[in-house]
């Protein structure tokens, strides 16, 4: 029931007219309570274990700190549930791997949360690229930039992975989304805004460079300051034209004074992709409720941590990095 | 059940935890019945009377056809329902203070429907003009363009009151919440795009000139033939800046090809208020649980209805109309 | 050689290839020796007699305050010069009148000051409106916003002829220039953001709407209090789509802070039109040089002048006034 | 006299009032003396040797192809011109130190042409970094798009220098400008648009990163496909805020139908640095009038080409490459 676990419980209580939240856990126990409480929802739980004990529960979305992912997911796995898990999938490919493994044995669904794909700006511009509006995409640029550093013991990379990881998936996630399988990354980054995060090996901003198996080109920019606001923007570049995807203002409104013409800026991606959020816990509802297969999967979700780690490998090792992505042979992940 | 019936069903049944939707009714029995079903709401009436008998019931929402409003709202008013109402409140001001008086005879609680007022956009305008930002308005220039026209027969004054009642309503509304009550107005206006509207009698564009009981000026733009899309802005201009609220683009998505730079434009005003719709709703269930005053008052409702006749007769002939918009002495309408 | 003489002169002087600035007067000696000596420029006189005896002028741009204009411009017809005049003609429609006799019976050449005409914007407007881009045009809405008052001797009507003559004849002018003929005015104004501006009769706002011949309307928005720069824009609205023609970013630099995202303004028109005065003139010179027909005649100026009248005699009479445009049958004016 | 060429001396012949352009040169005699008699150049020459002979000369402008500058400056250096060079000052970074060489032992002014620093939009960047608006910049990105590719023959690395020099000088140049030296790079790049330029060696897409030698990082997207327009942008991060300088509309005209809204882009170069390029001039004749200092040395051009060549080298050799940008101890280069 941390913050992202909040937007989903919350979602799926009032939101998401085909769910019903049977019930929250948080190892908190007075978080839980107060939150099923407060929202009507008749159960809460202390831990995992017991919640994915209970029967009447077909359904789980796992938004644990993700160094419990590979736990909760085995777990809920082997107990048959249907599962929705927010991103990274792990820190690890190789736990990753095992997650995706235990999936496949029990042949539950999972659903990875990438809410960037159901954000309409997105969904808009893949469905333009389809249709072949900007012809044979060559290259595309992807930049994510939060307005301020996460609390220094949160960016410890042993928690957080580190920015490339952390901030980065989500740009791999859509780069291989429009443009396919990555085959090698370049890339360089420093703590340069705030030096402090030194101390524990994290850096401030990152460039990324992508090469793709097709032989287009990628570029991803990352960085924790940019202090006016959520900078979110893509652009893909085509032989035909090119999309740019952006989101500068949150609210409709200039103030004109003699200091300029001036708007404000979504503040955090809690606000940009409320509804994106919202979407997507729907669209997993949906999936698990017609037997349809997962919009995300597991594999999409191994592909961009093994760019997320080659990108992290090139910063320490200056030196470019093959990424292998082959997916599975039998097509399961 | 019309259209905007459902948006504020389907939110009250849905999306505003705090309400409880009992019932729906439409003279169209199985539309009744069939939202009632889809959406889990309990019972379903054919006609608005056996809904306000029913003791379930403490609140109304109430988006009948215009020419239906008095009798619906005297008749909720007298059963001792909290009322929303959907703008505008009559076609008729003699109808509207009969309303008013209805509801203060009955002392019940009624607020108005007029969703701008809700809008993110305009609620950041609105705190920034009282916080002194542009110094004192001098000058608001209002803009609704809708994408085309309503069918002819919804077009008709009788039904809707014409262009300016219909669409302007909005306009006068957040005019008076910005800079004050008027005092006069001056409008001209012709079927220019449709002219197929000269046979009912109704307008597809007009200019609204305003002065206001400070001596401030207004200006108010209608039309509908904006092709490209929902055009719906305001300036606000004071002795120390300017506030512009805009909401060209629908999705943050550019298109660059060789014919330029494109994006598109949110089509209408479900989509484009839908966020300020929810708001509203709340917002009225709010008041009515906690007893609060409404945030839109059926005053607010007649001074907006008596500035839109006054431009609809300015219109006719052609020449400046005073507004009479002189709130009671007890402070009630 | 005030402000808009010097930027005449010194485009002459450098700018256009074709003509040879021989000579510059100003009432002010100093002043007009100076510039002569600055830009080599061989002549200089100490009135305009003396210059339009020069046998070695062959045209002529006057620049003089407006309240001289019907004698000097007579006066350079009688002496047989091609003239360019500034903006507005004149404050009197009848001086007007007789000044285009003069030129008439002199049979010289007289080319009008509408620099906005010159503009890349209105120029790609016009010719997209031209090709049927937007259908029939059946509103336009014109703005003209000074980012401050002229000091308060210059806002006498007296001198300037009031808000409306001095600001509002350029969108007049672009309106016959995009719609056709005005047969009607209504205008409301006032004194708001320097109420000391009521001491010399002048105002510092005003709307004023436009009814065409050809039944279409327009609007027309003046201001003295854009406190955060020059805004000039016009939006043309047809029966398949529109044009909106801006310009609020001076330097394509966004400055995005803490305070949110900001861009400055183009000061004001010197800055806003330099491209347009200076095609102007050289569109002058060339139509001299090659025979031509004025780009812009003084009928056309006669005419903005009629609207602007009668517009301001609006303000004062508080009612809708005619505009009389008739051309002259021989086509002269 | 080719199509920079000409900027330059039709600038010099009527936009620069303290410059005297005495002769114009070209190989092709008939082009040079169109040029000398349709704009009033006194002389002409058919070689550059003649031309560096004439004694009237003080200064020289050379826009000859680029593998001609190290001849052409040499000899203007040894014949006591002040010389301005186009970019970029070699394809060879030896050749260019021997120019430097030349010009050094010779004592002449020499200052090296990059436009894009007299553009209002990077002047006013760069006001605004030096004043600390934004703190300490930590990354710069930059981007160059051409509309479409030169031709075949042009491309050719041997003519020029490939896309990474031809193209991205301009940035490596403006990356110096606003963050300081480079200490290595490291590049992606492939024909993807136009695989014809497979034949010739060149590229049509490229990504480079840099590393600052202040740790700062840096990138920079090239690319030949930007079928909309030219596209030139460049964001600035610091520590406390950003800029972002961009210039995607040509003329300030929306076009609003069914499709959209639509601008249009500024088409190339030519017309997007139009100013710049007559500032630049004014700059190199004012610089050379007063003794003062060159605006843009050798020094810079000669940096500019080290990181250009670098980076062509790394998509070559797929790894990182150092850059050593050491700037002489006497101060002259």
């Amino acid at each position: 029931m941390g913050r992202i676990g909040r937007v989903y419980a919350e979602n799926l209580a009032h939101y998401v007219p085909a769910a019903n939240l049977v019930a929250v856990a948080d190892t908190r126990a007075d978080v839980a309570q107060s939150f099923a409480s407060e929202h009507c929802v008749s159960k809460w739980y202390e831990n995992h274990h017991d919640l994915l004990s209970d029967k009447d529960i077909v359904a789980v979305a796992v938004a644990t700190p993700t160094s419990t992912h590979e736990q909760v997911v085995t777990e809920a796995a082997n107990a048959g549930k249907a599962i929705f898990c927010e991103k990274p999938i792990s820190l690890s490919i190789e736990e990753a791997e095992q997650m995706l493994a235990a999936v496949r044995r029990a042949g539950v669904f999972l659903q990875m949360g990438f809410q960037r794909r159901f954000d309409s700006g997105y969904l808009d511009a893949k469905r333009k690229v389809d249709a072949g509006v900007i012809g044979r995409p060559v290259l595309i640029t992807l930049t994510s930039r939060d307005p301020f550093a996460p609390p220094l013991e949160f960016c410890d990379p042993k928690i957080s992975g580190g920015l490339i990881i952390d901030l980065g998936i989500h740009d791999f996630d859509l780069a291989r989304m429009f443009v396919g399988e990555v085959s090698s990354v370049y890339a360089t980054g420093a703590a340069l805004a705030y030096p402090e995060m030194k101390s524990v090996g994290d850096i401030d901003n990152a460039v990324v460079n992508l090469v793709f198996e097709n032989g287009s080109l990628g570029l991803v920019q990352l960085s924790r300051n940019a202090v006016f606001g959520y900078d979110i923007r893509t652009e893909i570049w085509g032989t035909k034209g090119s999309l740019q995807i952006g989101y500068f203002r949150h609210t409709p409104v200039l103030v004109m004074t003699k200091e300029g013409i001036t708007h404000d800026v979504v503040p955090h991606f809690i606000e940009r992709f409320a509804t994106a959020y919202l979407n997507q816990i729907q669209n997993f509802v949906e999936n698990v409720l017609t037997g349809s297969a997962p919009s995300v999967t597991g594999a999409d979700a191994l592909a961009a941590l093994r760019i997320s780690v080659a990108a992290t490998d090139s910063v320490r090792d200056k030196k470019p990095v093959a990424v292998h992505c082959k997916p599975r042979q039998d097509g399961t992940e």
